[in-house]
């Protein structure tokens, strides 16, 4: 199942060239990353932060970008979980303008306790819902 | 030959939980690559943008986050390039803090003309400075 | 009438205290102005910038931060227009989370052609809008 | 005595006008703000947030743009401290390109302990070196 989220490219992404910036991609690719969690989780990603001060900082970071992305554009960012493991796992970003793919891009996320940055297994309820979005990578 | 550029982390980048939000990096790195410019092409980034219309766009990126990074964090940026293309270039990063590697990255841009984005031949005198800093990657 | 538009707190936004970054706050208002301008306009926001070269320069902009914002809250931002002049015109924000205001604004913008920067008259499609949010403040 | 910081308009801080969106001018300002307490404190902003965890929310914000700066422009943001209150204090910026002021701005910052938010007294050795960059208003 892929998880697909609207959004769009915001005049202060867009750089002196007109298009957006890159790691302005990266910020849409984490609010994707966020509304993931507070559509599929079944609590937010603000409150697994806040209140179960579990957090999930990239350990990697990839991305192609294919076509240019321009003030204005509806872009639809689709995720999927390409890899779980035990305390991280990845997600695959493909980012979409009228169904044509301008940008994929994955990260992989560990999953810690806030206080003190160890490492955590990935809770269950968690886990469930990741699993549902699995995608097998060829 | 590497050239480094001295950065602090500031509060800005930092997020709720305490460290460098991860696409505040990659601004980091592109200020890294603003300042290789200025510092070894005999003119400015912003010159080379806003009077000959040169482009760097991304067209690739990666990165891996090797230590949290926190607000306060002086960090010395190494950039090398390690491929020379016709109209494209990698340069490769090294995030370090009181000599400890925070993370990797590298990222390959596209040399365009910024009216219509077309790729054009990377300039003659730039060419020069970057083979400077190419690094040979094992 | 007022304008009102629905966002969310991002992760990016706050900060390592957990209440979002005040320049953050202004980037929500420039987002519910490019909003405005699509939801009331007749065309769109990045349609009057990147076509008719028509652009909306801030010259003065004034916020009261009464209440701290939060990673997840979400926010209505409600806009009116207070001053409407020849070449300039002035909104007011209101940001509201559960009815309670947290934070009121204002920002003057310029209206100026984007090449040259050369004030503009408020052409006439935009003066009907903008005076149909038109707020006359006691 | 004014505390003067010198710094680049970047890429990133530019808009598809080619001029700073004025967020970015407010990110600026605060970067200053960080560096006036890491060189007049005798202690740095980062240490005061982390350890003694004292942090300073901007409760009032306001600025007029009089210049567009570009990317690439090199400004010198000076400050002073123009009230000085019990528990919260206002500065003053002036934003310099080649000794033409191009913004101007002040920001009222509330001193609070960051567990809870609670308004605490500016400690000792803040207020003497805000009271030595302190500016008469006429």
């Amino acid at each position: 199942m892929r998880h697909l989220v609207r959004q769009t490219i915001r005049f202060s992404d867009a750089d002196p060239a007109g298009i957006a910036f890159y790691p302005r991609i990266f910020d849409h690719l984490h609010e994707a990353f966020e509304d993931f969690f507070d559509n599929c989780s079944g609590t937010t990603y603000a409150k697994v932060l806040g209140e179960e001060r579990i957090g999930f900082p990239a350990v990697h970071a990839t991305a192609e970008f294919l076509k240019p992305l321009r003030h204005g554009d509806v872009i639809d960012v689709e995720i999927t979980v390409v890899e779980l493991g035990q305390t991280s796992f990845r997600c695959r970003y493909r980012v979409l303008r009228d169904r044509e793919i301008c940008a994929t891009a994955s990260c992989t996320t560990a999953v810690v306790h806030l206080d003190g940055l160890k490492p955590v297994n990935i809770p269950e309820r968690f886990r469930k819902f990741l699993e549902e979005h699995h995608e097998v990578v060829a």
